[in-house]
């Protein structure tokens, strides 16, 4: 019986990947992904048919991975960090309810880099992409407002590309609009890969220029503090 | 030199967690965890020391990991799902500032449950714990009442305990003032565990009465909806 796992294969080194997600890659016959992060998974593909495309190809893939499911192969499509979040679980789903279809969850791209940080996350969390392609921008900017003044820690995935070079600065200004220009923020560049660059600073002192389509930002919570060099939020307990 | 690792392990089985994870604890010679939770790691801690205690435990696993890597000994103290969200993270770097500390992430509780619900998160997500012990109440249901503002995927983390079996409830109540009545929920009990019970309702359906301690809610944003059993949060793609 043909079967299609769409895989969540975590930040990037193959340590991050869960036990489950590598037997899905060994058990493929045909391994569907973006060509950027194809070299992630190298050890589990040899000897596989590999089918890759550019970034905006997401659709392209799931077809592609879809239709040779349906033929009777075993198909993985990966996303990196997690499959749901962001990933190809959906538009997978979406495309082939009659399939036997399996989502392998992964560690997504904000807990990669929180690890990196210290324990910035700890505590209720919002998770949000600047990305508008699918998106529209006032929606992002309405959820960016409605975090901040929940006090949430947030996570911005894709906070910049070449035609949004700005939105990450407008997300930082609307926060500062509930929260301390003294308040930690963490930018992960590459989190857990091996060209990883990791940033400690504050909402006031944000180097935009050092930010791109492969960082992840964490901004604190109004307890959120540094110590050490690491970002901490604490979770409320009586510690000393 | 001593070592600290803080593990992620996952929802639960060994599947689930990632080979830098499994590494930790192979190097480890102290392993300390919640007791209930030291079964998911039984086949790496043969012939260790362990040390558990139960739940609301936290801070004394915490100073006994801590007191052991001080005294030069290489040491895992473990959590469920991610290591920095709700985890020993935090706690771990408050103690022991000058220590080796690695944390190594994990697939939190909400992507574990994503998975076998469908798709359902995919989009802009907030991440709440309905728990009091930490949090005052007033802040957890501000949180949920911005999130739902927001058209936030909200998972819902520790969603009742024996002395707040109401709170999912006004939860649900807070989030129907913004969100349709069938607005798609998923609620998954013990996921990826062997015990696991998956249920697809709506809003206006819970059964209060099925949902634990050991349960994690996902709620879908306005544009969620129910396929064949799975429940789907577009992304936003032109699929067809």
């Amino acid at each position: 019986m043909s079967k299609l796992f769409v895989v969540g294969i975590g930040p990037g080194g193959t340590e991050y990947m869960s036990a489950q997600a590598v037997e899905a890659l060994k058990q493929s016959e045909i391994i569907v992904g973006y060509s950027g992060y194809i070299e992630y998974i190298k050890p589990f593909i040899e000897g596989k048919e590999v089918f890759q495309t550019g970034m905006t190809g997401e659709i392209e893939r799931c077809k592609y991975a879809v239709s040779k499911a349906k033929e009777g192969k075993t198909v993985s499509i990966i996303s990196t960090g997690d499959a749901g979040l962001y990933g190809m679980a959906g538009p997978i789903l979406e495309l082939a309810p009659d399939l036997n279809v399996e989502i392998i969850p992964g560690i997504s791209a904000a807990f990669a880099a929180a690890s990196r940080l210290g324990a910035p996350l700890m505590h209720d969390t919002a998770l949000i992409s600047l990305s508008d392609r699918l998106t529209d921008y006032e929606v992002i900017k309405k959820r960016v407002g409605l975090a901040a003044e929940g006090d949430f820690v947030i996570a911005l995935y894709n906070p910049k590309s070449k035609t949004r070079s700005d939105y990450i600065e407008e997300a930082v200004n609307i926060i500062l609009k509930f929260r301390a220009p003294q308040t930690p923020v963490g930018i992960v560049k590459n989190a857990c890969r091996n060209n990883e660059k990791i940033t400690v600073t504050e909402l006031q002192k944000i180097n935009y220029d050092e930010i791109d389509m492969f960082s992840l930002i964490i901004i604190g919570n109004s307890n959120t503090y540094i110590q050490n060099g690491k970002i901490i939020t604490p979770r409320g307990y009586k510690i000393k």
